[in-house]
């Protein structure tokens, strides 16, 4: 039984369903699976959870039971044709007698890939394509990692309407308000690292942690990051409830780092990323990586970072970072707090990027605006021209 | 008869119809009315749509006839009780026999205010009050204009999102969009004066005037600026049809205006203004200005200014003169134009505005934000507490 009309409000419905996911799920993407009975009745809804749990389309098949033969299973992604931690879901598909499978976005994960073609060729219909904006859009984070071998990366800022994050004396503190605050501490925990440049490490000592304001009416939750993910309020958090949040990870290529620094405590796993031919003593875990212009390379830490399973970074500052960040195109996402006030003059929220004349401007599209407390949180994304053309692989 | 608590209702409407005039009264406010008869029906609307135009009160009371006699009558702003271009408007209402008459802000002008004692001397029943903070809002201009004595200042910008408003080099063509491009005009149009620094004038040479996109639809219409200002897109422009747009105002202490500049063609009227110390042969309208600190005197540029009944003045830059007037508390909306773009070096939107600890921040609050075409525009004013208490008189 056919109802493509019906295709994108239940392919919506999977999409949202994956959100749910977001923040805990790390390594893997998140999926939302929605299965309707052979009536076009909705017989099950599932997504995955966190890394190990079920996959989407396993929970939704487990819902609708017998009532999934014959039917029709939305899934976010292609469903996977490989047994990991778990089984393929191809297989739970064909065993559960599904007749008709929707795909928003193929696998493009070499190892998971498949799950279309092994459906097919068992008869099942496979549509795939099928609102794949919006579902990308969900899995921005992971699909980037996959495609690109590298950590995504959104970089924040908190800045005055004109764009500056300290006034002249350096001060700074607190130009956002206490709801924008919170809301960066969501983000924080929804990473699975936040970085930050050598240079805000020592002008401010930062923690790093993510200390995200507990949902309304949870029971006291034992510190489990990455539950309270901004797009994911669900909580899906994993089983262990030992998380210590996103690792901390400071640019520092000549190791600079205090051995008092706070992003050195026992609060949550840190790296610090250094020059491959310093000489240091540092007690703390290091990365080692070639040196790059003003600094480190950043394309070659980031693609470090993913080998360790880092899927999300979120970067923080300084300044000089996050321009360095921008002009290697190294920025997915921009979440900028803007609050409304003036300062004129003071500490710019972004430090050279690469731009001598207008021409080269890093072109962006806005994609949410939203208002919190007082301030404006605007979130962009690089128009996709921009990308570099040898970052595809 | 009483409806009170329809009278936030009908205050609503009032000051909707009030806002058709916004752009086109100078110098008088906006005013809204809507009359109900005495059963509570709405019996005549009316709005103030340019100076030497009936009132609002008398616009709604002639419709609303015979049936006014023994009704309500809704007020954006208090009735004037003097005769100028026409009547009294206290007197026109006891005429019309009106039982009630509900005030939203009483008129801060010496000249026209008394109306309300004069209805309650008469036996009509008079609130005042209600929707005040809306009705404020919607004669903004006036209210500053006729409270301060000084002309109203809109500050606008256009910026990347890390506030920029042009690459090294000094490029800037076009960093927001087309749209926001046109948005400018149409706010430059409903303006009484359209201002820039030298520096500007001589860095691009603008013609400052305002060139209003035709409203879809429109009839050809014979440049009437001020017909369609952003907030009234009803084009009740002025019956002379002949205004030549707002006034062009260049703040030029020594006298560097080029003869050769363009704002200084027959496009619009223009003002200079200058030292008073400054000798120069400039063949132009001169406006002679005390100095002061890094230039002239601007309170008694806006003094000047509106002895010669311009109430609203719409500040496009550079960043040097936008951060005297934002030092000095004299800028009283900003209106953003932040483009979905990056450049980490370049001009700043705003030039040192006298904050160099960040207690010293200028505080404002959003107080719209708006989506213009690829562009976000925000509109932002002063929190009170940061007018200097000497402004107040
Ligand atoms: N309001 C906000 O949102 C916010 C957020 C964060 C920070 N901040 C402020 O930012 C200030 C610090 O900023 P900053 O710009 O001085 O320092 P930064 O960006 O935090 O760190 C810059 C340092 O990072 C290292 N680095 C390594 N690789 C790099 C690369 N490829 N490109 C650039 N730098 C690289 C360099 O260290 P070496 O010099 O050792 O080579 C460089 O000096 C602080 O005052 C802090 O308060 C504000
Ligand atoms: N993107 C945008 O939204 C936008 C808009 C407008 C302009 N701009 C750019 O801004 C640049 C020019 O800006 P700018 O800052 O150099 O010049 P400006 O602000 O246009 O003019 C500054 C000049 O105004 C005079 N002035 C008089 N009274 C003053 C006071 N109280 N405070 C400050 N200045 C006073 C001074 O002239 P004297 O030096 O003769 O004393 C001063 O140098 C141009 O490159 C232009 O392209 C951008």
């Amino acid at each position: 039984m056919e109802i493509p009309e019906q295709d994108a409000a239940h392919m919506a419905r999977a999409v949202e369903l994956a959100g749910r996911g977001h923040g805990s799920t790390t390594p893997n993407p998140v999926v939302g699976c929605v299965v309707l009975d052979a009536a076009g009745q909705v017989a099950g809804e599932g997504f995955h959870a966190y890394a190990g749990g079920p996959h989407a389309e396993v929970v939704a098949l487990a819902q609708a039971g017998e009532r999934a033969r014959g039917g029709t299973a939305y899934v976010t992604l292609e469903p996977c044709d490989h047994t990991g931690r778990t089984g393929p879901c191809s297989l739970a598909l064909l065993e559960a007698g599904v007749a008709r499978v929707v795909i928003a976005v193929p696998d493009p994960n070499p190892k998971a890939a498949g799950g279309a073609a092994r459906l097919r060729a068992h008869g099942v219909a496979v549509t795939s394509g099928v609102l794949a904006e919006a579902a990308e859009r969900a899995n921005e984070e992971w699909l980037t990692f996959v495609r690109l071998g590298r950590s995504h990366v959104t970089w924040k800022f908190a800045a005055t309407l004109d764009g500056r994050s300290a006034a002249e004396d350096g001060t700074s503190q607190w130009i956002t308000s206490p709801e924008a605050r919170a809301d960066v501490h969501r983000l924080r925990a929804a990473s699975d690292a936040v970085m930050a440049g050598i240079g805000t490490v020592l002008a401010d000592d930062p923690q790093l942690t993510a200390r995200p304001p507990r949902p309304a009416g949870a029971a006291g939750s034992s510190g489990a990051a990455g539950s309270s993910g901004a797009a994911g309020p669900s909580g899906a958090a994993g089983p262990s409830g030992v998380q210590k949040g996103p690792l901390r990870v400071v640019v520092d290529p000549d190791a600079r780092t205090p051995a008092s620094a706070r992003v050195l405590d026992d609060r949550a796993p840190t790296l610090i990323a250094v020059a491959d031919d310093v000489d240091t003593g540092l007690k703390a875990d290091l990365l080692r990586l070639p040196r790059h212009d003003a600094g480190l390379d950043l394309r070659a830490l980031l693609k470090e970072l993913a080998a360790r399973q880092v899927v999300s970074v979120f970067l923080e500052g300084g300044p000089a970072l996050a321009g360095s960040f921008v002009r290697e195109g190294l920025v997915d996402r921009v979440v900028a707090y803007v609050a409304p006030a003036l300062l004129g003059s003071g500490r710019a929220a972004l430090g050279t990027a690469g731009v001598g004349t207008i021409g080269e401007l890093h072109r962006l599209t806005f994609d949410e605006i939203s208002v919190i407390g007082p301030d404006v949180r605007l979130i962009a994304r690089p128009v996709p021209t921009h990308r570099q053309p040898g970052e595809e692989r």
